[in-house]
């Protein structure tokens, strides 16, 4: 199964209109990606502060299919990608309640915090990629066997 | 017991000194807020929406007792208090591996959303407080007890 | 010449690795948009809140180019344009000393915030796409001139 | 005259009650406090990022008095004050058109980035201290004269 992240719409995740901020729904998209690396055993203070190595975002983009609510339960599904040997790609999708209200990307690359030059994936990277590859794989295999 | 709220510090709660900023503590503590009000029964999309009534932040404060970092993880307990016919407040006390880091207060007045006059407290209300101030009052007990 | 916001980068717009956090560039192009609608005569507290038709983003996309320290003086300027009846692009760009730091788009649909369903551009979104589409293509030609 | 900031009311700034999220004036606060540092020829990418001295805010209060929407027109004013050799504090009023409608205080400590101890506070802080006391006496001053 594709990893999944639970979360609970918040006050401050709204605005004026009575829905969540677009930006804030990227955000959102983020805390899925730090709780997946978490869980792969990646220590969060460290990868996003003081690592040699970094994974500045240098595309992102992003559909609103339907509005989401304040205490609106989202579930978001990951599904990361490598895409050369310095840059991967990560796909999220929000539901809720099984319905689809947001699309999300967001392209990674890879470079050495001193320097800002690219730098190849890491194996704790490579791993994590590889494991919420295969994942995904594996439930896409399995939902096509349900349509047989 | 009190209630007690769990929620990992994200990227998107720190700034550019490494920690979280100031200002997010207070907003980690209203979600402590939001998801005891909607353990208590209370639909969240109405309440901070449409409703007739709501219960505005009148007055806040805050000590910073030890930084937050990415990846922490946080227990946030919430100890609420009636004032007055239409006002309460809320005590927080965060805590990382049973350590204080932060206490906050923030006190609330019951309006009329139309006329933006002061109101009652409804009666959801004064359950929502009646029984988290007896949980946290049994709590105090118990650990008094435990001293003798 | 096409609508440019100024702005300096916040200490609460950046994280713990020390630029703007990934989200909030797209909230900084938001607010080029705000700007950009106030100054063309909208009442952005009834735009943002108890109008009758919105205009919410149902698409963005963003690169990342440079990163965005605190104090920073940002140069965003924004060109609309119609894409149907009922449909609209902005397309950013941000600058840092005449230095291209990133690009964005949004895609605003227009609906009647009672039925949520598609409606027709009203005259002042009409004119204010308009406007600031003619003064980006006077500010092109100008370009193209300097290079003859 | 003590120092100003003038910030209009984003979108982001506002929750799903139509409003000012309250953390978020907090937020406010602290943009002002940026602006009155950069004016001193302080340099915040330097100052709030790599530098061997910090200044946490320890304690925060604020009021609400009247609520902000989106699109008002903000005045910050900010007066600061040493408190002992290594704490100072900030007081915040936030005005529309001559109306208050928000008080605030910071308190910060002096610390060593690297030890996280305690430091005196740095001539150029206190130089800071003393330009916005000073401005701020003196605007005092002239309010009381208009009273005799």
């Amino acid at each position: 199964m594709s990893f999944t992240y639970h979360r609970t719409v918040r006050f401050r995740d709204t605005d004026a209109a009575g829905v969540v901020y677009f930006a804030n729904v990227l955000a959102i998209c983020h805390e899925a990606y730090e709780e997946s690396l978490e869980i792969s055993g990646i220590n969060l203070q460290d990868f996003f502060g003081k690592s040699s190595l970094a994974f500045p975002i240098v595309h992102s983009s992003i559909d609103f299919i339907r509005p989401m609510f304040c205490g609106n339960k989202l579930v978001v599904s990951l599904i990361p990608q490598k895409l050369t040997v310095d840059k991967f790609e990560i796909n999220y999708e929000i539901l809720i309640a099984e319905m689809i209200v947001s699309k999300a990307v967001t392209r990674h690359v890879c470079i050495d915090t001193n320097t800002r030059q690219k730098n190849k994936l890491p194996s704790h990277m490579v791993k994590w990629l590889d494991t919420n590859r295969k994942d995904a794989e594996n439930m896409e295999r399995r939902k096509s066997r349900e349509f047989i």
